[in-house]
């Protein structure tokens, strides 16, 4: 497409400023850079229109040379070099009339690729089979018991699940990565689980073990449900184009993502934003799993509002919690009481992190997400109370848009992180035979 | 120095992965690009290595090179290129026997280029000539009522202190920037001080002002203390080399700072990191300035330890903390009550900071400096009893190395700022002659 006469070709280089996700890019031009360097750049500009395309689901040439500042003649090229290597389709949207060019749109691939994940919350296990562009094919999903779940279990009836999902998508499809979300501290370089004391696990090798059980020779990613429900809520939920978000997840305990300029915080170790463990209640706080007290996840858990309801023992899980806000909306004392409490802790939380994050949202996930909205009031007096002005005015508060998959669609990103740095090599290391042995 | 019959010249490019202060970058080689990239290439690797001379004070050509990934040759070309430009100078060590090639060190320019920092305190106020590398040359310093004090009063000392040091620096230097510490929220843009309870500040155009006094024709950078106090201590203080690290800084209130991979955290709109706002006492707190209670500079601020130890009103300012703790220290059991409640709230506090960012360091500072010593062990106490172990096992706690010029040091940093990021346009802008009116 582009001018074979021209000898020295214009390039188009773009500068990350900061790994950021859906961050905008700087650009700079180059003419005839080295071979080396021009292989560099196009497969940058490749990952970059391919992150687009997956993001945004279906977007159209003209958008992606806007959100890139790659100029139409590039876009055309990376456009069709993705769509030759089976990322992407183009295609002109049908049923809408236009006069003049019609605008080319990009989808991503969804029936030849995809991405494992999986997501291990306290009460179930869920495996997906994720196409390009976040949209969830096929799935399988088990509610357990919670308490004496080991390892193994685990991952037995995961990589079970997962060999099936790999059948239905067909001999001709390829899995290009898989991601699972641990309710639990993760080491990042292996998937061990350091801590996940809802499930009991100490260094667990969940990750390597997973990986093992499934026998196709990928790695598996494993993140903290936290940090990857922020991640998805930002990438492409109700966070989309929110640089600075805090993402609040119940389960059992509370987690916690933090997305400053749109990268996730996490430590010197990777086990920061262990929002769930701030210290809310320093004299006279409940006793939490991690061996403290007064931590937020004791406060406002599923427990703490049961106990508060006096309905410890009678209800339970998530089920529980909606009928504890449902009565407190019906008028029972008890369980208005109990939310009230439960709000006004939360609030506390909330109100630390505004202090200190200055975030322009707060979202709730997992159980928060059927607690928030009984609380509301409670966590907005706490804000007005003691959240600085300047911090205050511009902080909105909502649940997740993504709903209960909010984790699992964090693990799909992680699935397709890989991929979405270095397609084209990704792909080729991807469709190379694998040797007998299994890799890590 | 390089070979001119070399046709095609490689050049090296530095692409920061994030705009991340000392942080590692990665090396890209590109042959013969255009000349407008080509410059600003060399523009962006003068900036680097001049960043580290800055940082480093005195260092060798082989250990830049090491620093930067970038070859011999090309460093000697930039050290050259910076030594002509009267940024740097280059020579060898004296005093050092050594057999072979003597090693060429390079050190910034002192004499003749000079930053302007300023520091308001709630009881001083500072002004300094400092030297590219950090060096305080000549300092002002006035101590001032705490009370009444308006922009006005401010901003007239503090220009009348730039002014004579701009005098004392002689005609032949030349003023690259000038930086300000101020204990209030700063809105980043024009250096608007939207938040200064201490002071009684709301909204006040404390940056504008500044300049106008100063009449050099240059803006002036004006940053919250607490955040630059981190950046300081990051840059030249116990925190080099350390990429997440949380600055805790005392005055009459409390506020802070924090790294996370070599980057300060600000927020959405710059007002983040509010971490005196911290509600840790979220019942029967004290009130706080900011109209609100429980707040961790109520709980641990100085007028919570004089009270406590009852000497309100008697003792006042630095001196009388040192007092109260040196009371503590000498087996007064009111004093040492006074001391202990401070530390557990502060220990409150740091938790919560640990298990937010699991940072490898924390830093005190401010009249914290001195507060400390006296409640290491209530704070390590708290620390043990609520940090997850995961956080707890790498964190040190430290005093600031800088002492009580961390603040000032932060303000030279932003004085620097413009000159380190791109030196030769910029001191070619700054040698231009300034138009009669003043440039805001």
């Amino acid at each position: 497409m582009a001018d074979p006469s021209q000898q020295l070709k214009t390039i188009t280089f773009l500068i990350e400023t900061a790994p950021r996700i859906g961050s905008k890019l700087t650009e700079v031009t180059a003419s005839s850079a080295g071979a080396r360097t021009q292989e560099q750049v196009r497969q940058r500009n490749l990952s970059e229109v391919l992150r687009r395309v997956h993001r945004d689901g279906m977007v159209s040439r003209a958008a992606l040379g806007r959100s890139t500042g790659l100029n139409r003649s590039t876009i055309m090229d990376l456009t069709a070099e993705l769509a030759a290597a089976g990322l992407v389709r183009e295609g002109v949207p049908v049923g809408r009339g236009q006069a003049g060019r019609p605008s080319i749109v990009v989808m991503p691939e969804q029936g030849t690729l995809y991405g494992l994940a999986f997501d291990v919350a306290v009460d179930r296990l869920v495996a997906a089979r994720v196409g390009l562009g976040g949209r969830v094919l096929e799935r399988r999903e088990a509610v357990r018991a919670r308490a004496g779940v080991d390892l193994g279990d685990v991952v037995g009836v995961l990589a079970a699940f997962g060999r099936e999902l790999v059948a239905g998508a067909g001999p001709d499809a390829l899995c290009v990565g898989v991601g699972a979300s641990y309710c639990g501290m993760i080491r990042r370089a292996d998937g061990m689980v350091r801590y996940g004391p809802q499930l009991g696990w100490v260094d667990q090798a969940f990750g390597a073990e997973l990986a093992a059980g499934l026998g196709l020779g990928l790695a598996v990613e494993v993140g903290n449900e936290a940090h990857l429900g922020a991640i998805a809520e930002h990438v492409r939920g109700v966070g989309s184009g929110v640089g600075d978000l805090i993402y609040l997840h119940g389960d059992v305990g509370v987690g916690g993502g933090i997305i400053v300029g749109g990268e996730l915080l996490d430590g010197d170790g990777g086990y920061g934003c262990e929002l769930g463990h701030m210290l809310v209640n320093p004299f006279d706080g409940r006793p939490c799993l991690c061996g403290s007290r007064g931590c937020l996840e004791a406060e406002v858990g599923e427990e703490a509002l049961l106990e508060y309801a006096g309905r410890s023992g009678e209800l339970v899980g998530r089920e529980g919690i909606r009928a504890v806000v449902g009565l407190a909306g019906a008028g029972d004392d008890r369980a208005r009481d109990a939310v009230d409490r439960v709000g006004d802790w939360l609030g506390v939380g909330v109100v630390n992190l505004i202090n200190l994050f200055n975030p322009a949202l707060v979202v709730f996930g997992g159980m928060l997400r059927d607690v928030y909205p009984g609380v509301a009031a409670c966590v907005r007096a706490r804000i007005d109370a003691h959240v600085l002005p300047v911090s205050r005015e511009p902080v909105r508060l909502a649940v997740t848009a993504l709903g209960d998959d909010t984790t699992l669609a964090g693990a799909a990103e992680l699935a397709f992180a890989r991929l979405l740095d270095d397609p084209l090599r990704t792909l080729a290391a991807l469709r190379r035979p694998v040797p007998s042995r299994v890799r890590g």
